[in-house]
C-alpha cells in the first residue's frame, strides 16, 4: 500500500523520480490470491462430499451456504424455456442492448477460430494439426452483487462459437434471489442448462458430475476464494481458465484528454470492489493535477462512492513519469489487465507494448465500451498475468491433436534417427519399434 | 485394475461384451495425480524457503535432496559454452540424429505461429488481436533415469520458435551426475542458461526468482509429485503447462498389421514406467490372440522386461470390440495421449476422432517416430485430458492482447448500449464513462 499518508488526497501521487518509487510500486501492485490451509481443507471436504455423494451433497451444501431449503436438484435446475421467459420479460431497451452486445461479441470471436492444417513432405509423409471443440463446457457465474449478465455473454459466447456441443451454467442464488438479466444473457449466449448452485460445491459438480449435473471438460468464470481454490484443486481432472485477481486499469495519458473523462474511467474500474486497482500514468504534471482535481470534484457525485474511495485510497495511484518511453516501460512492467492509451497517436505506442490483456486505443475508447459491447472479451488476465496469458477466447474451448502419417519411405528414414536417439536414452523398445519400420532391402 | 486374474497371461483380455466391461475399463483408466496434504505441506515449506531466502535456500535444498555438497549457485550454473562443449563432445551419430530431430521439430512448430489480426468496421472502429511472445520461459527437465534429451528439444524448441527472449532450463543432478546428451540438446534447442537444480525448489526459483535464477513467466516440463505439486501451487504467479500423468497409448488395429510390430509398439509405451498404459483395441479376435502371443514371445527378449511386464499386468489391456464404430467410440471415451490407427485407411477414421493428443496414422507410423523426430511435439495431454487440452506448442509461449480502437462515431454508438447494460448492472461509473463519449449534438 502506498503510504505517503500526510497531506495526500484520495489517491496517491507518485513520481518515477521518487527515491522509493520501485518499492512503492511493488507494494501497490502486490496481490496474492493464495488460499490458506483452512480454506483448502474446507474446499477439499466439499469436493469430496459432492464427488462421493453427488446430488445429495450438492443439495445439502447449497441449502447451507445459500440459505435455501430445497429438497432436490429439480428445484435447482432451470431449463431453456425458463431462460427464454427471462429474456422475453425484459424491458425492450435492455433486451436490445443485450442482443447488440451478444452479436458484436459473436462477430469478434468468429475471427479467433483457427483452422486445422497439414502439409506433405517430399516422401509422402503428412504432418498436421486437427482442431476440435470441447464436448461440454461449464460456466461459473457469481451470484449476489457480482452477478453480471455481461459476464455470461463473455464466457458462454466463445464456447458457442468454438462449437462446444453443450454449455452448462452454474449460478448461486443466495437467499433464493434469481437475476433475470443473467438468465436472459444465458439464453442469448446459447447456454443449454442452468443449475442454481455455486461455491466449491458447484465446481465439484461440474468437475466430477452428479446424477443431475453432467461432468464438463472445462470450467471457466470468476468466483470467490472458495471457487478459486476449488478450481485450482480440480485442475487436471478438468480444464480451468485463469484464477482471476481483482480487476485493474492502467491509463496512459498524454495530457490531451478531458480530465473528467479520465477520472470517470478510473472510477469505472474502482467501483468494482475495494481491491480493484486504477492507475494513471502521464508525463504531463499539470495534467495529473487536473485529473486529481477532477477525482475530488466528481467522487461525491458517485453512487458507489464508498467503494470507489476505498479502492483509490488503498490501491490507486497517479504516476508522473519522464516521457513516453518511461510510460511504455511502466506499462510493460505492470502488464495490466486493461491498458487505456489515452493519447493522440496510440498506433505509435502499440508496437512497444509487450504485455496487456486488452488495449483501449485513443481518447474515445473507454474501457467500459470493451466491458460490454465492443466485441473483444472482458475476461482478461489480471495481476500481471498478461505476461503469460490471454483474454478468454474461442481457443479456450478448443484443443488440438497432432497428426502424423508416415509413408513407408518416411518411416524408414525417420526410423534410423529415432533408433539412435532411443538407444541414447536406453529405451530399446522404442528403438525396436522404430527399427521395425526400417526397410530391409 | 482388471481382475480376470485366473488363467490370464501378462496382459488383460477384455471384450466390450463383458458384463462388467464399463466398470473394468473405468478402473483400468483411473489415475489420480493428486498429492496428499503431507506432500503439499512439504512443498509449501520449500516454496516459502526459496521465496524468502533465495539462493541460500536453493543451495541447501539441492544439497539435501540431490546429495550434493556445493557452497554456491555458481557451482549449480552451466553457461552456453558448457552446453556447446557437451554438444561437440558427442559421437557423430548421436550429434547428427539430434540435429535432424531438432530441425524437423523446428520446421513443424513454425506452422503453429499465429498471426496478429485486425479489422475495421464501417464507422472506422478497429478491433483486433496482437500476438506477442513471453519474455522468459523456464524448462523443467527431470534428472536421473528419466532425463531425456528428446524432451529438452520438445520443450525448448517451441519456446524458441515463439520468439521467447530468454529460455532458462533446470535439471537436477542427483549425486552430481550430469547427462551430456541433455546438455547437448539444450544447446541445439536454444537454451540460454542451465541451473542444475530440481524438485519443488527449482520450481520456486523459476516462479519467484532468486539472486541467481531469473524469474520466468511460464514453467513447462514434466516432474515427480513434488514438482507437480509445486507447479500447481505457483500457478497464477507464473503460467504452467499441464500436470502430466503417466504416458499412455491406444492402438486401434484392423488386424492387418504384423502382430510383432504392434507388440513392440505397446512395449515402447510400457517401458517408460510401471504406471504407463498400453491398450490395443481391435474388432478382429484372431488378431488379438496373435498380438497376445507376440507379447509373450517377445517380452523375454526385452532389456526393460520387468518394467514392461509390470506395466502390462497392472494397466495394459487387449480389448475386443464389435466393429470400427465401437473402436472409435472407445478412442473418444479414452481420449488417449497417443492414438495409433494401425489400419488400412486411417483417413476414413480421422473425422470421427474427437479427442486424442497425437494421432499416428497407418501401419508405418510407430509412436516412437513421433517421440523423437517426426516433428510434432511429444509433450501431450495424458489421462484423458486430451478432452480439453493440446500438445505443447508455440501457442504455449505466446499470448494475445485484444485491441479496441473506437472512432468518435463508434464510441458514441457503443456508448449508448454500454450505458444501458452498465445501468442494468448498477455500475454507474461504467455508464457515465461510456456516456462521456456519446455525441451531444
Amino acid at each position: 500500500m502506498a503510504e505517503n499518508a500526510e497531506s495526500r488526497g484520495t489517491i496517491a501521487r507518485l513520481s518515477t523520480t521518487d527515491a522509493d518509487f520501485d518499492t512503492t510500486l511493488e507494494a501497490l501492485l502486490a496481490w496474492e490470491g493464495v488460499s490458506d490451509a483452512q480454506v483448502r481443507q474446507r474446499v477439499d471436504e466439499i469436493l469430496h462430499a459432492v464427488r462421493t455423494r453427488g446430488d445429495a451433497a450438492l443439495v445439502e451444501t447449497s441449502n447451507r451456504f445459500d440459505r435455501l431449503s430445497v429438497s432436490s436438484m429439480a428445484e435447482l435446475t432451470l431449463d431453456k424455456a425458463r431462460l427464454r421467459q427471462a429474456h422475453d420479460g425484459l424491458p425492450a431497451e435492455q433486451r436490445d442492448a443485450l442482443a447488440l452486445a451478444a452479436e458484436r461479441i459473436r462477430a469478434y470471436h468468429e475471427h479467433q477460430k483457427p483452422e486445422s492444417w497439414q502439409y506433405t513432405e517430399a516422401n509422402g509423409t503428412v504432418l498436421g494439426q486437427k482442431v476440435t471443440p470441447l464436448d461440454r463446457a461449464g460456466i461459473y457465474v457469481p451470484g449476489g452483487k457480482a452477478a453480471y449478465p455481461s459476464s455470461v455473454l463473455m464466457n458462454a459466447i466463445p464456447a458457442h462459437v468454438a462449437g462446444v456441443s453443450e454449455i452448462v451454467m452454474v449460478v448461486p442464488t443466495p437467499d433464493g434471489v434469481l437475476n433475470e438479466l443473467v438468465l436472459a444473457a444465458a439464453y442469448l449466449a446459447g447456454v443449454d442448462q442452468v443449475f442454481t448452485v455455486g461455491g466449491a460445491q458447484a465446481v465439484a459438480a461440474l468437475a466430477y458430475g452428479t446424477e443431475s449435473v453432467p461432468r464438463v471438460d472445462k470450467i471457466v468464470g470468476p468466483g470467490n476464494i472458495y471457487v478459486a481454490t476449488a478450481k485450482r484443486a480440480v485442475f487436471g481432472q478438468v480444464g480451468i481458465d485463469m484464477i482471476a485477481g481483482p480487476s485493474e486499469i492502467l491509463v496512459l495519458s498524454d495530457g490531451g484528454t478531458d480530465p473528467e473523462w479520465l477520472a470517470m474511467d478510473l472510477f469505472s474500474q474502482a467501483e468494482h470492489d475495494e481491491d480493484a486497482q486504477a492507475i494513471l500514468v502521464s508525463w504531463d504534471a499539470d495534467h495529473i493535477a487536473d485529473v486529481e482535481a477532477a477525482i475530488e470534484r466528481l467522487l461525491p457525485t458517485m453512487e458507489r462512492e464508498p467503494i470507489i474511495r476505498a479502492s483509490l485510497e488503498k490501491r490507486g495511484a497517479l504516476i508522473a513519469c519522464a516521457d513516453r518511453e518511461e510510460a511504455l516501460a511502466l506499462a510493460n512492467r505492470i502488464a495490466p489487465e486493461h491498458l487505456e492509451l489515452s493519447v493522440d497517436d496510440p498506433e505509435s505506442l502499440l508496437p512497444g507494448i509487450r504485455h496487456a490483456g486488452a488495449i483501449f486505443m485513443g481518447r474515445y475508447t473507454a474501457e467500459a465500451l470493451g466491458d460490454y459491447c465492443a466485441g473483444p472479451n472482458h475476461v482478461l488476465p489480471t495481476s500481471g498475468t498478461a505476461r503469460f496469458s490471454s483474454p478468454l477466447g474461442v481457443y479456450d474451448f478448443q484443443k488440438r491433436s497432432s497428426i502424423i502419417h508416415c509413408s513407408a519411405e518416411g518411416a524408414s528414414t525417420l526410423g534410423r534417427t529415432a533408433s539412435v536417439l532411443a538407444r541414447g536414452e536406453s529405451l530399446t523398445a522404442h528403438a525396436r519399434s522404430a527399427e521395425n519400420r526400417i526397410r530391409k532391402d
